[in-house]
């Protein structure tokens, strides 16, 4: 087993521990009608739908996108119900995503449970994905906003280009930062965007309201996603339930492995061209990467970019009144990118 | 190489042989127009989408459910062009699909040329499938009907339920001739249905002429899957590009195997149960099916099952005024029916 590497916590602030629960307690009834919501929403005659959904959906996760709409909206001084509906919808689209990337990546651990595809097979879970894919939209033609239809199919369009974009580089050992930034805000950071996105619009706030969630949601989900390739090298692992080095066994270029490119001599980017590029992978290797990393604070390097961009959420929210909720979106960039010290 | 069984063709019908040509040239313009908006939106800046989408849009097919909404539409006397857009959007719909059932079915071919699957691997067929889907979804959004978008999305997540059945039912040699008509429906004809009804929602025409469409759609679909299954023991090989017994091989049941199954001994019950239900395939078995189904109508019994659906679609119709729409879209649903011989 790799040794973790110890990573600086960011000077001058005080990361709240469990600033995601406080977040969620804030939108707790919301959230308990969008998982019934969820419940109701995935079921169908046909039984292996519910159950295999179920299995997915009720593993549970974060519920972070929701929960970051549901709060989004409120902050926008919304008393309704609609995006209740809505963020189920975001969560579906979610789960369609996860169950294909799962047969893509023929990955047979998910939350630290068995895939779908490696409980039900690749078949269904690629079918159940789409069934989950056309209820989102279901469930957005009922509340009946096309400013939502239109955020949520523009998104949808530009997480699956991100996938295919991530597939055609896989094992890309030349990839540019610039690159990957792109894969990261297709396929993560657009769907936190139009999470947060559609609260504006479904309190009909004016756009530089909208504008400014969007904002905060892309640059969010983009520094959510840097840590989450950190903390595939850092994690520490009983805390977190990660298993260290996923994505280097995979061959997966992410952003510390192209620091570490970047940073490193001809050898060490000859190491990573064998271990990555041409996937061959000996004992020892691991930790040799994680030395590399080392050597050239790739990971930390990782962390004060995914910083940059939560300070773009940060201040994207200036506009906002001070509340609860604004308090609480705030402690969240904190804590997502704090979250692995 | 098994024989061909000859099917009686329809009495009092004349099938004019180029019925869908002539519904097709009817709709050229808006056609060709269909096409281009099709070509314009499958680009991405991902060089691997528009290489695999055009792939199997390029391939062609006949544009079926694209021609039929189109027609319905000018049926209705509509002289605008919104319905080139979402005719657009559903070949989208229907392509998506196409590409996740060939990985779901492990299909190398696909209208005779290799499938996408085949050709670019499992994994870029699943996410263009997807990104397909959702672009479908942005070109109704682009409309900006709600009823439209209701119609599509609920035919989309039937689809997928469809699909799902169909899985969790393959090589039941058990299965009814209702769960069969349940599949079809799901699968093939609820596109169908919602492919002709959105004609009448576009052209604002009352609910009982947007019914009327519905129930045109719905049974030609049924027929029209029907009659697929048929031709899969029946095809002029040379003259429709189909290979004969592909279902059969692959333990598919279909109305043919079900008619067979029930009307023969339980002799015939056990071959069908071992051939089909456990897969257990010699030499000579396809010959021996087909032996059974010429002994007991099989196939004559399917066409005639078609052809009341068939009749069904053609009393829908009554409602239109009689022009040149009309009578080719009639003629399409002998055609249909009556196409393999």
């Amino acid at each position: 087993m790799a040794s973790i590497i110890p990573l600086k916590p960011a000077q001058n602030v005080t990361v709240r521990p469990d600033a995601l629960a406080e977040l969620t307690a804030l939108v707790a009834d919301d959230l308990a009608a969008v998982n019934q919501i969820i419940v109701q929403r995935m079921e169908s005659q046909v039984p292996l739908i519910p159950q295999l959904a179920g299995h997915i959906i009720a593993a549970g996760g974060k519920r972070l996108r929701p929960v970051l709409s549901l709060a989004a909206t409120r902050l926008c001084g919304y008393t309704g119900e609609r995006h209740r509906k809505l963020a189920a919808a975001i969560e579906f689209i979610h789960t369609a995503t996860l169950l294909h990337d799962d047969v893509v990546d023929a990955s047979d651990l998910r939350r630290g449970r068995l895939s779908a595809n490696a409980l039900f097979g690749n078949q269904p879970s690629i079918l159940v994905g789409d069934f989950l894919f056309s209820r989102a939209f279901q469930l957005m033609v009922e509340d009946g906003s096309i400013d939502v239809l239109r955020i949520l199919s523009a998104a949808s369009a530009v997480i699956s280009e991100g996938e295919v974009l991530q597939l055609t580089t896989k094992n890309d050992s030349a990839m540019s930062e610039q690159t990957y930034l792109e894969i990261i805000r297709a396929k993560t950071a657009e769907l936190f965007a139009a999470a947060c996105r559609i609260g504006a619009v479904v309190a009909a706030r004016p756009a530089a309201e909208e504008e400014a969630l969007r904002t905060f949601g892309l640059n969010l989900g983009i520094a959510f996603q840097i840590i989450d390739d950190v903390l595939d090298y850092s994690a520490d692992q009983t805390r977190l339930g990660k298993t260290i080095g996923d994505d280097f066994r995979e061959g997966k270029i992410t952003l510390p492995v192209i620091l570490a490119i970047h940073r490193g001599s001809e050898a060490e980017r000859a190491f990573f061209k064998r271990t990555l590029g041409d996937q061959t992978q000996r004992e020892g290797d691991l930790a040799h990467a994680l030395d590399i990393m080392r050597r050239h604070d790739a990971l930390q390097g990782s962390v004060e970019r995914a910083r940059h961009y939560g300070a773009i959420a940060r201040d994207a929210l200036g506009l906002f009144p001070e509340n609860a909720y604004k308090t609480a979106l705030l402690d969240t960039i904190e804590f997502t990118i704090e979250r692995g010290f």
